[in-house]
């Protein structure tokens, strides 16, 4: 049998200014179904963007995206990657950091994530990366050309994940999570 | 390129009657983010169940069991099965039954399917069977023994999904509807 899939809770961020992705770190943030109290992605509905481009821009959808969780481990491989010494969770936009989830970004749709005050997050999606982050990156190391353009790349599937609130709670800074897999599915027709 | 994957909506269904699970059809059902209109499972939350052991019993967690679906292949498979000439989708509390979506039932987890008046309904997952709906076969074929406890056997993998809506809008009989799946994920650790 398997041990079981842990982790800790580095860091906790919200972010109330929506004129920027950048988010703050706070010790513990309370969760509602719809999201991080005090964050600007919270909410139990959203506008379609270009993330979800099967839908005319600007429909009401279910809010799918209220979490961005980060790995420390992957963040360091990016930073790795465009020569940086370090890329914090919070140019990213980043709620949750963790450390010690192996491959954090590639965890599957429909994985649940339990914290110990009972807030339990369902896995929506890989966080795709876009420029936006690297923009953010970019104004921290001003001096260094081209990070705006080599983000996507660098983070391509280490850039996290974004999910939803199944259970509502609170999350701390240094939680142990447990994480819950889905049972796997084959499909082809 | 594979064939774009479709079916039909056969029979679109509610239950508001808690005392059973045997819903009736309808021409043509509102779709709110709640789920069907007039339906005993719709509600953005729902108490946890036997079928969510990881929650202390009677939890308010999110509902994303709002739509039951079935598929009349399935269903025929499972009549067969037990050697009945037909099994309703109204006895096993469906609010959809579809044609032509092969192994319905096996869709993976967050694959949507987009309805022609807007709706987009999200899978959260295969519909486990239970003797339940055995108990609802078995009031319509009183003389043929042992039923109920037949059906959970005879129904694996083939009783449907459920899931919840992305998407609002409205459902009718008849519609075409098309089936995205999620992207492939393989994570193993």
């Amino acid at each position: 049998m398997k041990k079981k899939l842990t982790g800790t809770v580095k860091h906790v961020m919200v972010g109330e200014d929506k004129h920027t992705l950048e988010t703050s770190s706070i010790p513990r943030v309370q969760v509602t179904f719809e999201g991080f109290v005090g964050d600007q992605h919270a909410g139990l509905t959203r506008l379609s963007d270009v993330r979800v481009p099967h839908y005319p821009r600007g429909t009401v959808i279910r809010n799918t995206r209220q979490v961005s969780m980060l790995s420390l481990e992957e963040m360091a491989d990016i930073a790795a990657a465009l020569h940086l010494p370090e890329i914090l969770p919070e140019w990213l936009g980043g709620n949750l950091a963790f450390q010690d989830i192996p491959l954090l970004t590639m965890l599957p749709p429909s994985t649940r994530i339990f914290f110990p005050d009972d807030t339990v997050l369902v896995v929506d999606a890989e966080n795709l990366p876009c420029t936006g982050p690297g923009e953010m990156i970019q104004q921290h190391y001003p001096i260094i050309p081209k990070l705006v353009q080599a983000f996507p790349k660098a983070a391509m599937h280490k850039r996290g994940l974004v999910g939803w609130v199944e259970r509502v709670g609170y999350i701390n800074e240094g939680d142990t999570v447990w994480v819950q897999l889905p049972s796997p599915v084959t499909y082809s027709y």
